[in-house]
C-alpha cells in the first residue's frame, strides 16, 4: 500500500503563486503541503527580474530562493514531486504523485503555471539539447561568441534576445508578425543593440543539422536565402497551461486552456482554487506580481472556507 | 495664470499601487507623473511587513523607500501634493492641486487608497494628538510603560495591539464583536501575550480627560465599571476610500464607496483606471501585494489604450 497523507490544503505547484499562497495560508494557520516539480517555478529560468515592485535587479533563481525561504520561514513543507492524477472524492480530493505518494485533502490550490509552447516543426524534437532550447538563461552560455536565433515577439522572446546579445556574436529575433508585442522597454534595448537583427513576418519551417543544429529554414527569404545558418535556436513561442493531471476534475477553462477563476480565485469546482499563470485572472497579465497576488487572495478564501 | 503641465498619464496617489503602476508604465514607455500627498502611502506607517512575498521582515517605511527607489530608477517624477479637484474635459482630464498647480492628462490612474475611519464619538477630535491616535507605529513610543487601548478587530488592530505590547505596560483590545476577524497568526500572538487583554462585544462611547486623555467610557461593564482608565487610545476601525476630490467624475462605486473596476483595472469612466485599496478589486483583499498587482495591470491597460 502506498503511503497516504492528509492535509486541509494541498498546493500543487511551487512557483510564485503557490509559494505566496503558502505564506498567507501559514499566517492564517491553514496546515498545508506544497507539491511542486520545480521549486521556484518557471521564473527560476529568468535571467533578470526588475519589475517585481520593491526588489530591483534580481535573477530568477535568486528571487525563487527568496520566495521559497519566505514560505519555509513559516514552516512550509515542500514535496518535490509531480502530481500525476487528481480526482474528487466524497469529502475532498485525492491525488497521486509520479513517485507513488497518495495525498488527500479537503481543498486544493492549483498553481502549476505553464510550460513552453513548442513550434511542432521538423527537427525540433531531434535537435532539442543539440541546438534547440526553450530557455536562454539556462543554455545561453553554451553559445558564447556564436550565432543564434530567438523565435517569438513577446517579453520573454525580447528578453532572451537582449540577454543572448551579451554572450553571442549575433542574435536574430524571428517573429511572425510585423511588430514586436514586447514592452517598449525591451524594444528600445533591441533597437539600439547592433548585435540583434529582427526578422519580421517570418516563420521557421524546419530545423536541420548533422550531430548538432546547423541551420533553419524560413518561410520567406532573408538576404536572398530561405536558409539561415545558426548554432542555436531559442524558442519563446508562448506557453501552455499545465493542467493535464487535473482532467478528471472537469474544471471550467477558457479558449486558451486557462482555468476560469472568480474574484476570490475559486474555480467552477467547489474546494478547488487556482492562482498564477494557469488562470484567466489578472486580465491574463502573467507576471510574478499578479501570480503572488492571486495566491494571497486564494489563501484567504480557502482559510474562510475551511473555517465554515 | 497657474502653471499647467500635460502628461499622457497622471497617477494620483504615491502608495504601493501608484508606485507599482509607475514602474510598469515606465517600462512600457508611458510618460507620466505621480501626484501623492504621502510618498509611500499609508503603508509607511506600518510597523512591520512580513507578508509581501520575497521581502521578509521589513518596516513599512523601509518598504516604501524600496518601492519609491524602484520607481525613480525608471525616471518616475513624483510631485508631493494633494489633488483638490478633478474633472473631465473634451480630450481628457484636468486637475488642480492644493498648492495651485494645474495638470492635464489623457488618462488617469486613481490610487489614492484609504484614510483611517473615525469613531465619531465625543472627545475623539478634542483629544486627537493628546492621547487619541490612528497610528500605533507612529505614536506607540510615546506610551512606554503606560496603559493603552486599541479599538478594532481586524489585522491592523491586532497588529497594533501586538506592537504596543512590546512598549506598553498593558494593552486592551476592544472589539464590538465576539470574535476577532484578524489572521490566525495575529490571534495566536495575542492569546499568548499576557500584556494584552481583549474586551469583546464592547464599544467605546466617549473619551474624557483634562489636558490629556485619561479615560474612556464603554457601553458595557468591564471589571464592574464602564470607565476604563488609559493613557492612550489607538483607533483601528477600518478605512474610508479617498475619493472626495473626484466626485465630479461620477465614477461607479460600491456600497462601501470603493471604485468598481473591470479585470483590466479600468473604471466606469473612459480614460480613468483605479488600483489598490480604493477599488473593489482583488476580492477586496487590501494588501500590498494585491495593490501592486492592480497597479501593474492598470499600467499595461493604459499603455494599450494610449497606443490606439
Amino acid at each position: 500500500m502506498p503511503e497516504t497523507e492528509t492535509h486541509p490544503l494541498v498546493i500543487v505547484g511551487a512557483g510564485p503563486a503557490g509559494l505566496a499562497a503558502s505564506i498567507y495560508a501559514s499566517r492564517y494557520g491553514v496546515e498545508h503541503i506544497i507539491i511542486g516539480e520545480l521549486v521556484g517555478g518557471l521564473i527560476t529560468e529568468t535571467h533578470l527580474i526588475d519589475n517585481y515592485p520593491g526588489i530591483e535587479d534580481v535573477s530568477g533563481f535568486e528571487f525563487s530562493q527568496k520566495l521559497t525561504h519566505h514560505a519555509q520561514k513559516y514552516g512550509a513543507k515542500i514535496m518535490p514531486a509531480r502530481v500525476k492524477k487528481m480526482k474528487k472524492t466524497g469529502s475532498g480530493f485525492k491525488m497521486e504523485t509520479e513517485n507513488g505518494k497518495i495525498l488527500k485533502s479537503q481543498t486544493v490550490l492549483l498553481a502549476t503555471g505553464t510550460r513552453h509552447r513548442k513550434l511542432n516543426i521538423p527537427g525540433e524534437a531531434e535537435f532539442f539539447g543539440k541546438g534547440v532550447s526553450y530557455c536562454a538563461t539556462c543554455d545561453g552560455f553554451f553559445y558564447k561568441s556564436k550565432t543564434v536565433a530567438v523565435v517569438g515577439g513577446n517579453d520573454s522572446a525580447a528578453g532572451a534576445a537582449v540577454y543572448l546579445a551579451e554572450i553571442c556574436e549575433k542574435v536574430y529575433l524571428i517573429y511572425r508578425k510585423g511588430k514586436l508585442r514586447a514592452e517598449t522597454f525591451w524594444i528600445n534595448l533591441i533597437e539600439k543593440n547592433p548585435k540583434i537583427e529582427v526578422i519580421y513576418e517570418t516563420n521557421v519551417l524546419e530545423i536541420s543539422g548533422a550531430e548538432k543544429l546547423q541551420a533553419i529554414k524560413l518561410d520567406k527569404k532573408h538576404n536572398n536565402t530561405e536558409t539561415l545558418s545558426i548554432d542555436g535556436l531559442f524558442i519563446e513561442a508562448g506557453s501552455v497551461p499545465n493542467l493535464d493531471f487535473a482532467a478528471d476534475l472537469e474544471l471550467e477553462i477558457d479558449a486558451e486552456g486557462c482555468i476560469k477563476i472568480k474574484p476570490d480565485s475559486s474555480t467552477s469546482v467547489e474546494g478547488i482554487w487556482a492562482a498564477g499563470d494557469i488562470t484567466d485572472g489578472s486580465d491574463k497579465f502573467c507576471q510574478v506580481i499578479t501570480a503572488c497576488a492571486e495566491g494571497a487572495i486564494a489563501a484567504r478564501s480557502i482559510s474562510n472556507y475551511l473555517k465554515k
